[in-house]
Formats: C-alpha cells, structure tokens, sequence
C-alpha cells in the first residue's frame, strides 16, 4: 500500500492522536523520508514547512511521541499516527494538545484547555519544539 | 483570530473527530470559503484538491456531519472539526472513518475496522461523496 505523497506536493498531512484517550494532540506534515524515520525509530519525525526540514517531534523538549500504529486513510493521502506522548504536552504553547482553542463564526477565540507545563522552562528563549 | 491560508497555499488541514467517542473520521481540506460555509450551516464543507471545487460532505449520501466545535491550533494553519456524523459512515468505501487501514513499515496494509455499509447502495455507480 503506497502513500501518495504526490497530490500533496510531496507531503502528508499526519494527525497525532493519543493512543489512550482518543485526544487529537497535533496535525504536522511528513514526506516519505520523515515517515520512514517516523516508522525505523518508532517516534515521530515530521517534515517543517516553515523550516523547509526534517523535524524530530521532542527533540528539544524531549516531549517525544511513540509511534504505536500508523492509520492510512482510504484515498493514501493522510496519515493518523496513534501515539503514547511522552511529558504533559505536545504544544510549545504549553498545552497538551495543539488544539487549545475554540473558534466561533465571528473570529473570536476561546480557550477549552489549560496549562499543562511552562514553555519557557521546557524550550528557554529560542522557542523551538 | 485569524486562520493561516497562507502556509499551505489557500489551504488548511482540517480533521474530522466524531464528538462522541473521539474517533477521527477522516481529513479535509478547506479554503477560507469552505470554512466560511461551514461555520454558517453548521454542516462541513470541504475545498477538494483534486476537482478544484467547494464540496459539501454527505451531498450524495445524506453521510453529513453537523459541527459542534471548531478548535483552531497554535500556529492557527490546522482545523479540528469536532461533529456529529449522520448515518453510518463518512467513507466513500463503506466504513465509519476513512482511517480504516493500518501500514507497517514494510509496506504492508492491514484492516483494523469493519465495513457498516454498502458503498455502492450508498452512492451508486458514481463513487461521489
């Protein structure tokens, strides 16, 4: 079964979700290198868009995600990697999950989660995940 | 708050979960217009990459999915569409979520749900969603 990564432009978009609770903790996009990284190490790696690189999920906060099964979807261009995440969060926002806010029809925003850990602590001032 | 288009060249990810039990369904992709839509009817409605059109969920089926919550993540360039999913399934396949497939690393793809309709019932010989 192959992915096409084709109709992305040579990227997937990969949603991680907790393994445990169902919880949706982040979307990133993989290329085929990332994903067979991804699949060697059993941890996630994702492809920066912004940072035009290969990007190992944890490596600064070692936050990691470990890879407990990869989900193809029907048409083989979007991946859901199912994950146990190491530490109290995936997001350098300091939440569980990247999805931390709500957003209604008018643009306003609202949180539907707290705090889980201090960014600063965990990524000090350069900010990187 | 505004959604980031721009990254992802007019486009952002959107994931479906079924608000219920936490499953994701499947993954879209929307255009400000798409989003725009959505939030209106309160029904999803996706851009689709391959026919280059505005295309609302379960227009063939009836399968279509009412919006409970839309959660937008930190970097605000990916959508969360938490849904009640009318009827049996959102996949053109026949499952309740395109993510029916499991891949290893050696390429291989293994079934991991069962089918809870019959697709060609559903949509005929024309394989619309």
């Amino acid at each position: 079964m192959d992915v096409d990564f084709q109709k992305g432009g040579g990227l997937v978009p990969a949603i991680i979700q907790d393994e445990q609770n169902g919880d949706v903790l982040m979307l990133g996009f993989m290329n085929a290198e990332a994903l067979r990284e991804t699949q060697r190490a059993s941890e996630v790696m994702f492809f920066s868009r912004s940072r035009n690189k290969l990007w190992k999920k944890g490596e600064t906060s070692g936050h990691v995600l470990r890879v407990r099964e990869i989900r193809l979807d029907c048409d083989a261009d979007a991946l859901l990697v199912r994950v146990e995440a190491v530490g109290p969060g995936v997001c350098h926002e300091g939440y569980r999950s990247c999805f931390f806010r709500a957003i209604e029809a008018g643009g306003e925003a609202r949180l539907v989660a707290e705090r889980t850990f201090s960014p600063d602590k965990v990524y000090g001032q350069e900010k990187a995940r």
